[in-house]
């Protein structure tokens, strides 16, 4: 089988990454194919960049849609895309966030997220209330750190702030699990396991194992009510490509 | 004051209503401003449609903020543009389903909306959940006709659609009070109040009121965690109108 | 449209700061009728004080129910005065704290109330929970003054008492919006809002606003099952005036 | 020990009625006081009558508070005198309705209340949202006919429509067990229970036996936060005795 | 009647103390028949505890069905054999926990518990979300001390320990009312209720009084749907006295 | 890998089913063990056949707990050893209801469950509101048909009655996927999925690959909070082997 597993910034390191952890999460016999748009923000912080990374993605996707089985959405955030996607094809897609969210429900009663800048804990919180983990969310925490120095900062620094905001979701917040809130944090995961004592989730793993799952047991998304496939209408100066999802 | 009625289509005759229908809702000394993108699908019935309209609708509002002191995205959605122009700018923002919600409960305890189409159905009942009003909602029903139906088809049958729902969610769904759930209802509101004998809203002149009541309170968005200004960054492929709203 | 500002405590000089910010809230063409029972507590402070206004209150709106368009219950509680008027008349009744609490959710995700009693908090979760805004509001807090101080104690101790609830609101509670949550407090918003750069709304300005709306939209409260008009019944020993709302 | 059964309405032959049933749920030892308010509506049926009672209400209640041990107000209502009384005393204090869906959960996973009139099903379903039992209540069905119809009427149509409805709530609406929703049906309990072969819960019974327990084990009503006792202020034109509760 | 008192863990010394409790709360007439298994655990303070003293609890509980009118499982927590039992008798069963949370509702707004280690925490926040009570649970404290230091521990510290999550759970998580939360602190309440001016509630003496209401009121567990009887089936390698509760 | 899947019930019958499909879902190189108690009752409908089935499924768990990676506990229900195997090892453990659900939100916006008894309906509605996930359940429905029907049993008309609860949750109730309800219906999805054109999952297969992906991630249960290793205690009466997983 082979797997989307599609960054929808622009930052083609952040894209490596990905597929690097991808890699090392797959079954034999899984393939990563990891993309990013060729249009759009250099990271993902707000909606406004959500919406303009949107186009681009969707594009992607599209070009890239018969030759994988599964599509993941590799950016920690509920991002529209997932949504649009569920829309116009019946293979399995997946952010990144709700696999991490939903694994971590199995292996603990209520778990924290460990995000980057503050402005993702509201955009976070909608998250956790939209997939109806209202229950099972502790809360969410932000390092205060930008997405980009992750990749450009103090290795150190960044691992340590992430550490004390797990910590703290431990002890304060009554949180039995973490979930690594950010792409950009893939790979952390064990080495912070290993000093909170406490399971500690990487998303892009865990959709890798999900995705295969689904796949695996012949599942595909609904086109019952919600992900219905879309009508056909008129699309007024958008590139054709566009126009093949609709319903004939 | 100036009000942008942003109607997020392609459909000019649309616009053209949700104009006439705000004109004739506004307080003296108020003027519309009614406009749609240039780029995007004809009408808005999917996410996926959502975010082929989202940079278009955009690109018409970055040109026009310093021209107005509130904006209302006219589709009855729960639209992401809402969400992406309440952080790139303090002035108001809002769209007709929040709008026609929030005054239904002015008026009664509960409230249905009448839509068009079967798939708005999930799409407005996770609107509902994220406004938090999930309740004071009775019911989110449909006619089964499409959008673009509205304006097209056969009058009559239109309201007898529109009215067999508003009856039923009276009497099977506890309703007290009747939201039109598309723009493209603008305008029936008082003759079917008159024939369900219950208050019945129409979004567009909503949104015209509690806009101007914001306005005129001297209110704007909260830049507190939300609707905070996105942090500057590199963006590819993008007109550079888009580079603009981003904190420098 | 005249507006009926119904102040239900016995005490002038809150009647006349009501009327004075209403005043200065309307639009072009809406009067301010503001107005107080002659019995009754001085203060509202606790559910037995809102009975012991009830009466008095209710004969006020009687007497002038014809001479107006629509009612504002002018205290930041869930007087229970509202939901009798809605039974007894069509049109719009609405009380300060709702408004506020409505108006503060379209310019953030959640807002804060900051009272002035401990004993509010309690009465105001409940009065959030009855209006179904439980997910909206981030809390509820008190500086721990009696609402009479404010019209009778040192301004400036006052304000500041005020404004330390309110950053804590926004520090510690997530909140994005403050509401003022006294009638005595009306007047405050502005020079609070320049402090703390976030949006603070005055009920008494927002019900103003919104009844504004609700009228010039044609809209009444509907009169299908919470508000239907009560049954006719015998009043033993009661003034007659109160049994002209009954169905006949 | 003596409890207070305070019919907040003016009908003596309600109120008989009660005392009757209370009288035979007492265990050894507990007198019953049965009485009313001498002015006031006949019946309650809306939130209007409920304020036209309530000075009538408190003031039985506050004439007979130092000659009894504990206060039912046995209407079944969310009667606002209940929670003022739990302001300004410590004895218990309990209405019907609550009395007899708290036990209702003790015996069932989910209850059905059965009532008369329709506008009781919006005042109970808020009853029942403010306990905080929404999760454990089936539904709140009424028969259509109105609270005097109980004495004055059918005695075998009036059984005949509750038994339908409770019917219909066991059946449709996965209900366990049913509450008689109000005063005037107290006393059909063993009868109904014994057709439809589920508990039937009797309000006032229920209110005579927590309220037992609540004395028997030395409770009181909590002075902390939401019923703490109102603080003194002036009362304008009314009578005297409503001075006594206030702080000093 | 005769109430069984069934402490479903293997300490004798708990068992006679939860009896002592229960004779004194009892109403005149009223027997206590105070029991515990001859195999299972010491204590209880996990699931895995909890399943260990079912098969027990059951055996002595079937023993006794005929020679009771209600049963009382006397361990503070949501007990699977309340449940279990429920199914097999309609004579009305009760937990301490359930019975305690429930009278608390009574007396305040809003209640905590107080219980001995950390590990209950969790076990009865979700009891409290089972009963459908989260709405009126301010939090669930623990004084971090086993369960068996109540009876070979030292007194004073213990008291204090409880003394101060219940001074806490009142100043800082909005509690009005305590319930103490593990049987072996049956008649501490009236001594911490003297300290910290809030009613204090004893599991074990509100079971009895809500067993005793029950009954006098002639109430039974409903057999519709949740609780009815379980079907006939093949017990393999089980003791036959656990055959005789199924349906024929 | 090797994954223990439990079967809890004492019918070799429906082992050896669940062991047929979890080879037919698993990944190279996982292997299946699985087993079921051999005392206890042959199939469970009831908590009381759940606390009857508890001891013996411990014990096979104890027994093979080193001889595997994994634990599932094969009965479609929210079964209490779930959580003390949870408490008792590191190893993720996963009943098959809750894997089916969770699996389910990833191809769906609602799922519904179709289950044989109706005792079941309330069984599962409690397990929903365990795992947090009422949100997203659009239904529980029963064919009436008890569990052992489905191996016994007439198999066409076990589909129909399966294949008619599944369109009715399609049509009445807005569910957009099915989970089957049942261990015993294993192995119907595939040919359930082609009649109703939705997706159909199978809780066997789901836990398998959830389990899979679990240790596949190295992640294990969080012994922070809820499951933390239970204390050491005396056990009376009880096999020497339920005192080994006590913390020492």
């Amino acid at each position: 089988m082979r797997l989307l597993m599609l960054n929808p910034n622009t930052s083609p390191s952040f894209t490596n990454r990905i597929q690097e952890i991808a890699r090392q999460s797959v079954a034999d016999g899984t393939e990563i194919l990891a993309l990013n748009p060729i249009t759009g923000p250099r990271s993902i912080e707000s909606v406004y960049d959500e919406l303009l990374s949107s186009q681009g993605t969707l594009e992607v996707a599209l070009a890239n849609l018969d030759a994988c089985d599964a599509i993941c959405i590799a950016c920690y955030s509920d991002h529209p895309a997932v949504y649009a996607l569920r829309e116009i094809t019946t293979k399995p897609v997946l952010g990144i966030a709700e696999a991490s969210m939903v694994m971590a429900c199995l292996v603990g009663r209520k778990f924290s997220v460990v995000t980057t800048n503050d402005e993702w804990v509201p955009l976070l919180e909608e998250a956790v209330k939209r997939y109806g983990l209202t229950e099972r969310c502790a809360s969410i925490r932000a390092t205060g750190m930008p997405v980009l120095a992750l990749e450009s900062g103090d290795e150190e620094a960044n691992f340590n702030a992430i550490l004390r905001q797990a910590q703290l979701a431990l002890a304060e917040d009554a949180a039995e699990v973490i979930c690594l809130g950010c792409a950009g944090m893939s790979g952390l995961d064990k080495q912070l396991e290993q000093v909170i004592q406490a399971p500690v989730l990487d998303g892009v793993a865990c959709a890798v194992k999900l995705l295969e799952g689904l796949v695996s047991c012949g599942l595909s998304t609904s086109k019952k009510r919600t992900y219905t496939q879309p009508r056909l209408k008129e699309l007024v100066n958008l590139p054709v490509v566009f126009q093949k999802p609709y319903k004939k």
